[in-house]
């Protein structure tokens, strides 16, 4: 696989070339030792461990000259330095992705004649010919019958722009489906399942690799550009994390420590997130509540850093034109009443079924994907889905247009000048007023006929995006999310708003709502219902409310946004306490110990430990017994990662845990290497072998290797303790005694198996939490 | 002491009447086993699964019958009911502390006539007399000489005022340490180091008890009013943790439980931060990242509603008049330039030095306090420093008004109607610009004669502060700090706009600073400087610009105040890592693990643990062969908390752990009420009791009692590690075994000692972190 050099600290070549002051330090005689297999987790104590030495040898080092204390300073703030370049990486790539969607979005319906690499709106501005009334027409751009026949209008126009828009996006999604399939496959998808997943410790290699990057950049684009039902927010995450991963390997102290790694992923994440929203606090948040597992206090300072910067890029690339740094700039003027929190609640129920909706159907697709003839034609798909799209999205204006020129229509207030369907209210002549104050008026022709459009693209939104989500091309959940919640909340919030206009002496209506007063904002419907559909795919809570209140800039509208999030939550929750990200982190069977999930059962480590009553008993090697030989006949015998190590047989008292890796490791080397090493040797993990007769094989000490602080817990230990343990901890593994006895071993994998099964013993217990 | 009655849970009383449900389903037989005594330290893990046990029995109740479902779903809900509670209450709370604040510094002035409880501002409002260009001034309002002499102005009526002034300072400081030397000793300070300490696990009784609210809140509105150099932010989040804990006792879940409770108390500190700055984000972040020790996300969506509510409450009760939530509203006009970014950096070391100043003079001066005579002269030396403060503050206008006035007009931008000696620039008359835009102009001798107040009030703040702080009354730091760097920053601003006005031809200037325009916002400038000081004073980093933000509102800022607050952080941390706080808690000799400290040191377990080299051996019990005398002795000669089992003396096998409070508990009830038990009989911690001879005393079994998981390490394991497994899992005690067998003991106390004695042995390698 072409992208298996992200995470590069492992291969053996770069082993080889610089790592020989890590191996002195670490007084570790094999290279390789102390690094990880491919989808393999780590063990974040050793991680956490080995940083220690490493940055003590440096400090101490620091002392004996002059050059060493700037190369320990450089080192303290490589830190901060990364979390610069990952801010401006990321925030570049942000900036020119949204130019590259913009014009080829507008590319799909036509061409601007001056400069064919200007959008729509950059083509029409540079016009001189524009006039403010009818600001989106302008001679310079040009649709494509337009350009080919030469006639704007008319039925033969009209079939020609279809069928060109429609091709395009086929073009577009199929060169994203084989840029990926080809070159990254690892560049599908959202990216969180897995980027969660790597963050809690599991190695998987190439997932943030710079081909990952590069492809997944340019796939991105085609895929928005294409139409279809998806976002580019949770791939602008797995973007930024890959900017992350790759300014890692600049520095020794991130590229060869994965516990380090991860600590910058973290941050990645967050700008990743700010620079899609224009929200790093938001982002920061979102990172620390959704994504990251290990979250120390530095890392929330280095994140904010990121993030800001990331921020302050994009906006420096100014991509919207408008030098705002949120994607949905609205400001409303009026402010909310107590009685319509029953709407809001509504809008929130809305959300919470959608999102369980969203995520049993999503869920059972992919599996039948995964299970049937299906997954074997990823391009097929991707062509059929993308087809259908374009097909059924032209006819309506408001599924033709990119989803986020949509979710900012349905999010602005209608001001006076506005020139939109949805602002097709009947004038009275009679009420003068200023501009920006809009009092009530009864809806138009224009605003009924935009309604029944958002109803069938509301239909047709929450179906295609259940089969666009999972596809093998970059496909993120936000967008989609928001769109449906906002076209739910817009028609609810029109509703609303001519109710209050028409019965105006209804008793609920009385008391804040005259006639000619501006009293029901729609688009604040579309606001919260977009951030209840979004609440109840993701579950997010704090950072939603966080990344809304950023995208406004008002604490008046966090109540109202709160309520649905809230009121989502608890009603998708009551569904199944699983969102999105975590269905699929199943569904892949990725170890993901979910810090969320209480463990509530009264099972006891010794009913998860292994060897079961019937079992064989546990593989263990003993400190000054075992040769060569059993150590390699155990070794291909079994399949586990390491080996207790006991005094004897008989007594069972533990003395350490040795990895799998590293025993291989060892004896290899020390086959090559150390003479009079056969396979008859003694291994000893004793302090000092014994001065055998030298007719004796030459014994082999492996003490080195030997971990002397293994982790233990007594069977007694409740299971939601050793959970606990695992999860704070970070284990890989965890060792079983009785009164000093060694019993049996628990995994991350036991654990998770164990949770897997109590969960689906007993789903009622875990709704009250 | 009579405020000893907050920390309820294990009063014998409240055991007796309501306890009785929570001693069937902890299948325990004794009162008041596993409550903590005062000053011990919560054992987290312990407090978890007592709650796991709580919520499964209550679960598998629900199940039983309508009303059990309901009781269940009650308790599910209890969180967000104390929650709203919290918020309510602490709105409340901050909102009349604010109106009384307001009122009871101006009386200190003048009164209103039309009503007395009436401030200066709401006394004017209320006037018809009031002209908008002297809006301060009005016929109802007098001061004191003017209502006693009739005469407003001359030397006599200065010195009459003068006189009064000091005589109501003494006499509101002189209540307010009176107050609480009698009724509630714990409502002295800021409260935050001890908020700090309890939320990592300690027990201080009655520290958040219903006297210290009461108490704290009524002194805490005498003391600022006073005008001492002090604030109410540290004493907000004291009283929200006081209303936390009053509403934790209305539910068993949250009073009977520890670790339950101090979630709870998690939120209640965002919310205290919430109303005394209005700024809800940067509270939740706050309690995240300044307070709060364990912080689950469940923990971090609570904190945000009760954080919510409460500044919603405050909102509501509108006490500064402007329907403002927070405490400093600004907008400021211009945007800020690449090269005001010197001044601010410059900003920011002022902030570093005057953080590691004040901290180490402080900490100098209570340290003396706590050593020699003074200590015993709390009153007189609270009448002493209010004596001075009054003397020095009232001559300097600046000084006299309220600290939190005083930084509200310096971060004021300069608007056309501001009467401000601040803003006494010179007008240019030919020049006719929109009044919100006012270009720059050269300095008027009101501006000149504000900055040799100001520099004169900046001397005395940071003096006068540095006596005030640890004072026997409620004392905030975050106002006083943020007046130092308000005051700084302000003149650093006005020095820089009038050199860009008459040096518009310099190489820096010229780019950006016409003259005619509007490019410095000296207002910006005292925003800066005091996120300068109160980053260096607190150590806070996000928290502190999100706060900052909240004040402003705006995004454009976030650049000025991170570089001010970065700046500030790595200067003062070079002189020493500990922000205030942690320095009070070090002073006091609270058991207090920082998150943030990282150990870094090479030792081992082995190295830390008890008994040492040539101590006497570990007390340890025998599960079959201890009788009750023997155990008695034991507890007796000894003051250990708890007691490890082992097989038997020879072999050291470790079984369990037993608490010295149950063990006590657990003798003195058998004791009383089993027959048979006499001192001789033997104590079992095995499964069974053997048949003994009638003829022997009766056996008493305590396994019950026994800890079956109690915590182990090798001796092996590094320091680091065991660091880190104390703080994330909030241990009290942790085993150290050898193969199996028992060697000593590490308590949390061992491994703060042993943390503090490397800290001074090479105070150095704490500095590259």
């Amino acid at each position: 696989m072409e992208a298996a050099e992200g995470v590069s600290s492992a291969t053996p070549t770069d082993e080889m070339n610089g790592a020989g002051n890590l191996m002195d330090f670490l007084d570790e005689p094999f290279p390789d030792v102390g690094t990880y297999e491919d989808f393999h987790t780590i063990d974040w104590l050793r991680e956490k461990s080995r940083d220690t030495d490493r940055h003590r040898k440096i400090t101490s080092k620091s002392k004996e000259s002059f050059w060493e204390l700037i190369k320990s300073l450089l080192d303290a703030w490589s830190g901060w330095v990364v979390m610069l370049l990952i801010g401006l990486l990321s925030g570049t790539l942000a900036g020119v992705i949204d130019l590259a969607v913009d014009w080829m979005t507008d590319l799909k319906e036509g061409v601007c004649l001056t400069a064919f690499w200007y959008s729509h709106e950059q083509c029409c501005w540079t016009s001189n010919e524009t006039t403010f009334d009818d600001r989106d027409k302008c001679p310079q751009w040009q649709k494509w019958a337009e350009l080919m026949t030469g006639h704007a209008e008319g039925a033969g126009a009209y079939v020609l722009n279809y069928f060109l828009y429609v091709l395009w996006a086929l073009l577009f999604s199929f060169l994203a489906v084989s840029l990926v399939r080809v070159f990254a496959p690892y560049a599908c998808g959202s990216g969180i399942p897995e980027i969660k997943t790597i963050l809690s410790g599991f190695i998987i290699r190439g997932y943030l690799g710079k081909w990952t990057l590069l492809i997944k950049t340019v796939t991105l684009v085609l895929a928005v550009s294409s139409g279809l039902s998806l976002g580019k927010e949770g791939p602008l995450v797995h973007v930024a994390c890959c900017c992350g991963n790759l300014f890692c390997s600049l520095f020794s102290k991130y590229s060869k420590n994965e516990g380090k790694r991860r600590e910058v992923l973290s941050a990645a994440a967050a700008a990743g997130v700010s620079v899609a929203f224009g929200a790093p606090i938001g982002g920061v948040l979102f990172s620390l509540e959704e994504v990251s597992y290990y979250f120390p206090l530095k890392t929330l300072w280095r994140s904010f850093f990121a993030a800001l910067v990331a921020a302050f890029t994009l906006r420096a690339i100014n991509p919207f034109g408008n030098s705002r740094l949120v994607l949905f700039y609205v400001e409303y003027h009026t402010p909310w009443y107590m009685a319509e929190l029953v709407p809001f609640i509504l809008l929130g129920v809305f959300g919470g079924l959608w999102g369980t909706l969203f995520i049993k159907a999503n869920i059972a697709w992919c599996r039948r994907r995964k299970t049937t003839q299906l997954g074997k034609y990823p391009v097929l798909e991707v062509i059929a889905v993308t087809g259908i799209t374009a097909l059924l999205a032209f006819p309506n204006p408001y599924t033709r247009r990119s989803t986020s020129e949509l979710i900012s229509e349905l999010f602005n207030d209608c001001g006076a000048l506005e020139s939109s369907q949805l602002c097709d209210y009947i004038n009275n002549p009679n009420m003068s007023r200023p501009v920006d104050d809009i009092p009530d008026r009864p809806a138009g022709p224009g605003v009924y006929n935009a309604l029944w459009q958002l109803a069938l693209a509301l239909v047709f939104k929450i179906v295609i995006t259940i089969f666009t989500f999972g596809m093998k091309i970059p496909s993120g959940l936000f967008i989609p999310s928001m769109a449906v919640g906002a076209i739910a909340g817009r028609i609810v919030g029109i509703a609303v708003e001519q109710m209050a206009y028409h019965h105006h002496d209804w008793i609920i209506f009385k008391n804040w709502c005259r006639p000619g007063a501006d009293c029901v904002t729609p688009g604040l419907y579309a606001m919260v219902g977009a951030a209840a559909c979004l609440g109840g795919v993701t579950r997010m809570t704090v950072s939603l409310v966080v990344i809304m209140f950023e995208l406004t800039g008002g604490l008046e509208y966090i109540v109202p946004l709160m309520a649905a999030a809230v009121t989502s939550k608890w009603v998708a929750d009551a569904f199944g306490k699983e969102g999105i990200y975590e269905s699929h982190i199943q569904l892949n069977g990725y170890p993901y110990l979910d810090v969320r999930d209480e463990f509530t059962h009264r099972t006891l480590a010794t009913d998860v430990m292994r060897p079961r009553r019937n079992d064989p008993p546990l593989a263990v090697l003993t400190q000054d017994s075992t040769t060569v030989e059993d150590v390699e006949t155990l070794i291909k015998d079994t399949d586990y990662n390491g080996f207790p190590v006991v005094v004897s047989r008989e007594s069972e008292r533990l003395i350490g845990f040795v990895q799998r890796r590293d025993l291989t490791l060892a004896i290899k080397t020390a086959r090559q290497k150390q003479d009079g090493v056969v396979s008859s040797s003694v291994v000893y993990f004793t302090e000092d072998a014994p001065q055998l007769p030298a007719s004796n094989p030459q014994p082999l000490k492996l003490r080195r290797i030997l971990n002397l602080s293994p982790f233990t817990v007594t069977d007694h230990t409740p299971m939601e303790t050793v959970v606990d343990i695992f999860r704070k901890l970070g284990l890989r593994q965890c060792l079983v005694t009785r009164s000093g006895r060694l019993l049996g071993i628990i995994t991350k994998k036991d654990v998770l198996r164990h949770m897997a099964q109590m969960m689906n013993q007993d789903p009622e217990s875990i709704m009250f939490n």
